[in-house]
C-alpha cells in the first residue's frame, strides 16, 4: 500500500485555501483607510470578495501586515459565501499550506495530514473512536447522549482524540500547527451530530429526522481545536439520518454524479449504504447488512487487522483449508473477506449445501461437534495465537448468510426502483476497508453481489476520507457536495415488503434462482 | 433627569432583533429535511434570508424546537448580510427582548439596559474605565499596549468591567441574561481597538492610520461575554484615528446627515471632535481643546459630579460670587461649566481684562496672592469640603483661555473650509456631559462658541450612548452608520497654519475682533 498517496485532484482545480500576494499602498495623510480595510479592498480588487476576518485573528493579521512592510501573502480560506482571512505570511514564504482530512467513523477515526498545494498526503493515522467506551454500537451512544451533559462528554472525547492525533502527526512531520489552514471532515449523520455537539436523539426515532443536515464553515478553534488558530473547518453535510456526509464524500470522490451510465456505490460499515445513479438522478438507501460482513457477528470474527484470516482456499480433494493471515502471524480470528472466502470455498467444495447447512454425508476432517451444534475447524490449534482451534459454526454461517442476503436484497430492490437490471450498471464501487479486502469473485460466488464482469468491481477503500481529502485540494467540491446532496432521493427500506421477499430468496447460496448467477453455475 | 428615558426611535422602525412566530411542518417519512434546515427554510419563506446559526447555539435551538412542539418564536439578530438565529422561545412567551447599549469612554463606561421592543431604558450605570490604572490619558495606554500581552491586559479589564456592570444591572432589574440578544457599543477609535483586542499603536504615529475601522457583527460570547450566550454584538465603525464610532453614533442620533441646512455637532471630551454638514456632505475634524473645558487642567478642576461648582454669578457691585454646587454639598472643586461661568462673569464684572488678566485697579475682596502668582478666591474656606479656599489663578485662566480659543478656532476653520459663516448653521449640537451642563449664553460671552441665537444650541448629553441605544431599536442605523462613515471627509488640523492664526485671535475675551460677538457688546 502506498503510504503517501497523491490526492487525485487535477492541478487546474482550485484549492480550498489560497495564498495571495498582496502589495498594500502605503498609508498617508491623504488615504486614511485602516489597515484591515485596506487589505480587504486589495483582496476584493483581486476577486476575493467579500472577505471576512474572525475577531480572534484581527490582531495577529494587523501586526503581521506592518511587520512585513505592507508586502506579503494573505492566506484565505474559501467559505462559499465569503473568503475568510486566515493569516498573513512573508511574500517569499515557502512555509507551505497544510490541512487535515478526517473520517469520523463510529469505530475508528482516520486522519490525514495533507500538503494542500502539492496535493500530497504527508502522513495518515488511524485511532480508535474513544466513544466506544459509551457503546460499541452507535445506538447506545445516542441513548447515552440524551441530555446535554452526556452529549458533551461524547463530543469532548471525540474532539480530544482528533486533536491529540493531529498534534502527534504535526510533531512527527515537523509541520507547525499555525500552517494548518483547513480541516475537512466527513462522518455518518450521528457522528456529525456528536462532532458538532447537537442532540442526535431523533435520528433513531420515527420519522428519523436529524437535527441538522448542514453545518456552517466555521473556525476550527471555535469548535475546540484551539491549537489550530488559523484554520477553517468544513463538515460534509448529511443527506438524511441513514445517509451521512461520509457517503456523500464517497459519492463525490468517485464522480457517481457525473456519469452518463448508471453506477452503484456501496459502503459496508456498521450498515450497508447504497447510492445508485448517474448525472441525472441519484437514489440512496441503507440497511442493516453490515456487521456480519465485517466479521463483527461471527463468534471468532474480527476486523481486518493483524492476526485476521483474510483469505481462504479449500482443496477440493482433501477438503483441507489453506489460510492467509494478515501480518503473517498466528491466526486470532477471521475478518469479513475471510468469511466470504470461507463460505464460497465451503460451498464450492460441497461442504456446505445451497441452504447453508453442513453436508454431513461428506467425510470432512474439519467437522467438529460442539455444545452449540456443528462447527468447522478453520484453523487448527497449532495455527492460532491462543492454541485453540478457530471454529466457525453452522449458526455463524446462518447469521452471515442473513447479512449477505440483506445486501443482495437491498441491491436488487434499489435497482428495480428505477427499472434497472444489474447488467445496466457501468461500475460498482465497494467502499470501506471491507471493499479493499474482498475478492469480488468470491462475493459473487456466494450471491452477495450480482454476477457482473469482475472488472466492473472497484474496491475504493476509505472513500469518506478520500472525498474529505479531495475537498481540501478542490474547493468546487463544496458546491458539488451541496448539489449532490439535493440530488439524492432517499428510499426508506425499513418498511419495504419487496425487500423481505428478495431477502428470503437470497438466503440461499448463491440464490434460490440460480439463473441470476450464471457464472457460478459454470464452476 | 429622567431615569428611564424612552429611546427616540419611531414605532415603525424595525429593531435590531426580531421575534418571529414559526410553525414548522411536522417531519415525516416523506419530508426528511433536518430540523435546522426546516427552520431555515421557514424563516427564508418569511423573508429572513439567508439565516445562519453559530456552532455553539445549534444544540440549544434544536432541543427547544422539539420541546416547543414545532410551534414557537425564533429570535433573530440582524447582521447586515444575514440573519443570525439566536434563540427559540415559546410561542406565547412574553419574556421580552433586551439589549445593552455601551458607551466605551476613555474615562467612564456608561451602560444602558434596554427593552428593545418597548424602546425603553430599564436602567443605566456609569462606572470608571479600569484602564485608567494604566494611564489616565489614552496615549500612555497606547504606549503600554505595544505588545500583545499588555494589550490583552487592557482588553480583559475592559471586558470584565463591562461584564460585571451588566450582570449587576441584570440582577437589579430581574432580567435574565439569556433574554439579552443584542449589545451595541460605541467608543473612540483607540477604545474600539482595545475592546476588540487589536494593536492601536499606529493611531498616534504619522500618518495616523488605525488597524481597523470596521468590525464584524459577532457573537457577544466570542468576544468574552460568556454570560450572554444568545447575543450579537455590534461595535460602531470608526471614521479615522481621531473620529471614532462614538462620534459617528452621535452624528446619527441627531440626524446630522439628513438635514438640508448645515448643522454642526461638537463632542467635548478629552479632545474636541467636530462634524459639520448636511445630507450632501459631512466634514469632520478633531483637536486638543478638551481637558481644560472639562475642568481637567485647572488646579481645582473636577468632573461635573457631586461637590463641583457648576454655576457662578458675580454681583456687579459687590463683586461677590454666588455659587451653585452639584448635590447641594460643600464645594470640592469646579467643573467645566462652572469655569465658563466664572470667566464670563469675571469678564462682565471687569475683574478680568479682555486679555484674561486680573484687573488690579479694581478693589476686589476675592483677590489673593500666592507663591504661584495672583488668584481669585471662588469659594471661601467656610464653603468648601476641606476648609481650604478654592482658588482659581491667573495661570489657570490662561490655560482655560487656550482651550476655549482652540475650540473657537477649530469651529472657524472647519466652517471656512466649506465657505460657510456661523450664521449659516441651522443647529449646533453640543455632546458630552459638558454639553448637558454649560450655559450657551456664558460660552458665547467668553467667545468659546459663536454668537448665534441661543435656541440654535442643543446640549444632547451622551450622544454616543444615545446612538448605540437607538441602533438596538432601529436596525436601519446599521446601514446608516456605514453610509455616514463613507460620507465623512476628515480634515487633518494638526498641520494647519490657518488654525494657529485663528487661535491667537481667539485667546482674547471674547475675541480680538469684537464684531464677531455683537451680543456680547450689548452687555
Amino acid at each position: 500500500m502506498n503510504q503517501n498517496p497523491d490526492i487525485p485532484v487535477k492541478a487546474e482545480n482550485q484549492p480550498f485555501i489560497e495564498s495571495v500576494p498582496v502589495d498594500l499602498p502605503a498609508p498617508s495623510l491623504n488615504d486614511n483607510t485602516a489597515d484591515l480595510d485596506r487589505l480587504a479592498r486589495s483582496l476584493e480588487h483581486l476577486g476575493f470578495s467579500p472577505v471576512r476576518i474572525a475577531p480572534g485573528r484581527m490582531d495577529e493579521v494587523v501586526r503581521k501586515i506592518r511587520q512585513e512592510g505592507l508586502s506579503f501573502r494573505t492566506v484565505l480560506g474559501y467559505a462559499g459565501a465569503h473568503w475568510e482571512v486566515l493569516d498573513v505570511v512573508g511574500s517569499s514564504s515557502d512555509a507551505g499550506v497544510f490541512g487535515f482530512a478526517v473520517d469520523l467513523g463510529s469505530t475508528t477515526l482516520v486522519i490525514r495530514l495533507i500538503d494542500i498545494f502539492r496535493r500530497k498526503t504527508i502522513n495518515e493515522t488511524t485511532v480508535n473512536n474513544p466513544q466506544v467506551k459509551w457503546g460499541a454500537d452507535i445506538l447506545s451512544r445516542i441513548v447515552f447522549a440524551r441530555n446535554r451533559e452526556s452529549l458533551l462528554v461524547l463530543r469532548t472525547c471525540l474532539i480530544e482524540a482528533c486533536s491529540n492525533t493531529m498534534r502527534k502527526m504535526l510533531e512527527d512531520s515537523g509541520v507547525p500547527a499555525c500552517r494548518v489552514y483547513g480541516v475537512s471532515c466527513a462522518g455518518n449523520t450521528t457522528m456529525s451530530h456528536f462532532f458538532w455537539g447537537i442532540d442526535p436523539s431523533n435520528i433513531c426515532r420515527e420519522p428519523y429526522i436529524p437535527a441538522a443536515n448542514t453545518f456552517p464553515i466555521a473556525c476550527a478553534a471555535e469548535l475546540g481545536f484551539d491549537f489550530l488558530p488559523a484554520s477553517l473547518l468544513y463538515l460534509f453535510p448529511n443527506v438524511g439520518s441513514y445517509v451521512g456526509g461520509d457517503i456523500l464524500a464517497g459519492v463525490i470522490a468517485v464522480d457517481l454524479d457525473r456519469s452518463s451510465q448508471a453506477r452503484l456505490f456501496v459502503d459496508v460499515g456498521t450498515n450497508a449504504e447504497v447510492v445508485l445513479g448517474n448525472r441525472e438522478w441519484l437514489l440512496a438507501c441503507a440497511g442493516a447488512a453490515g456487521p456480519a460482513l465485517e466479521g463483527g457477528v461471527v463468534e471468532r470474527g474480527m476486523q481486518a487487522a493483524s492476526g485476521a484470516i483474510d483469505r481462504v482456499r479449500i482443496d477440493r480433494k482433501t477438503l483441507e483449508p489453506d489460510l492467509r493471515v494478515i501480518g503473517g502471524v498466528k491466526a486470532a480470528g477471521i475478518c469479513g473477506s475471510g468469511l466470504i472466502d470461507l463460505v464460497a470455498e465451503m460451498f464450492s467444495s460441497k461442504i456446505l449445501t445451497m441452504e447453508g447447512k453442513f453436508n454431513t454425508d461428506l467425510d470432512c476432517p474439519r467437522f467438529r461437534t460442539t455444545p452449540d451444534g456443528r462447527a468447522y475447524a478453520l484453523a487448527l490449534s497449532s495455527q492460532t495465537v491462543d492454541g485453540q482451534e478457530i471454529l466457525v459454526s453452522e449458526i455463524d454461517i446462518g447469521v452471515f448468510l442473513k447479512s449477505k442476503a440483506a445486501m443482495y436484497a437491498i441491491l436488487t430492490v434499489i435497482c428495480r426502483k428505477v427499472g434497472l437490471g444489474f447488467a445496466d450498471l457501468e461500475d460498482f464501487y465497494i467502499a470501506g476497508s471491507f471493499g479493499n479486502h474482498i475478492d469480488p469473485e468470491m462475493a459473487v460466488r456466494i450471491g452477495m453481489i450480482p454476477d457482473l464482469p469482475l472488472d466492473k468491481y472497484h474496491g475504493i477503500g476509505n472513500s469518506s476520507l478520500l472525498g474529505a481529502s479531495m475537498l481540501l485540494c478542490d474547493r468546487s467540491l463544496l458546491a458539488e457536495a451541496e448539489r449532490v446532496r439535493n440530488m439524492i432521493t432517499y428510499v426508506e427500506l425499513n418498511v419495504n415488503v419487496e425487500l423481505m421477499s428478495e431477502f428470503r430468496g437470497a438466503l440461499f447460496i448463491p440464490h434460490t434462482d440460480p439463473r441470476l448467477f450464471p457464472s457460478v453455475q459454470l464452476l
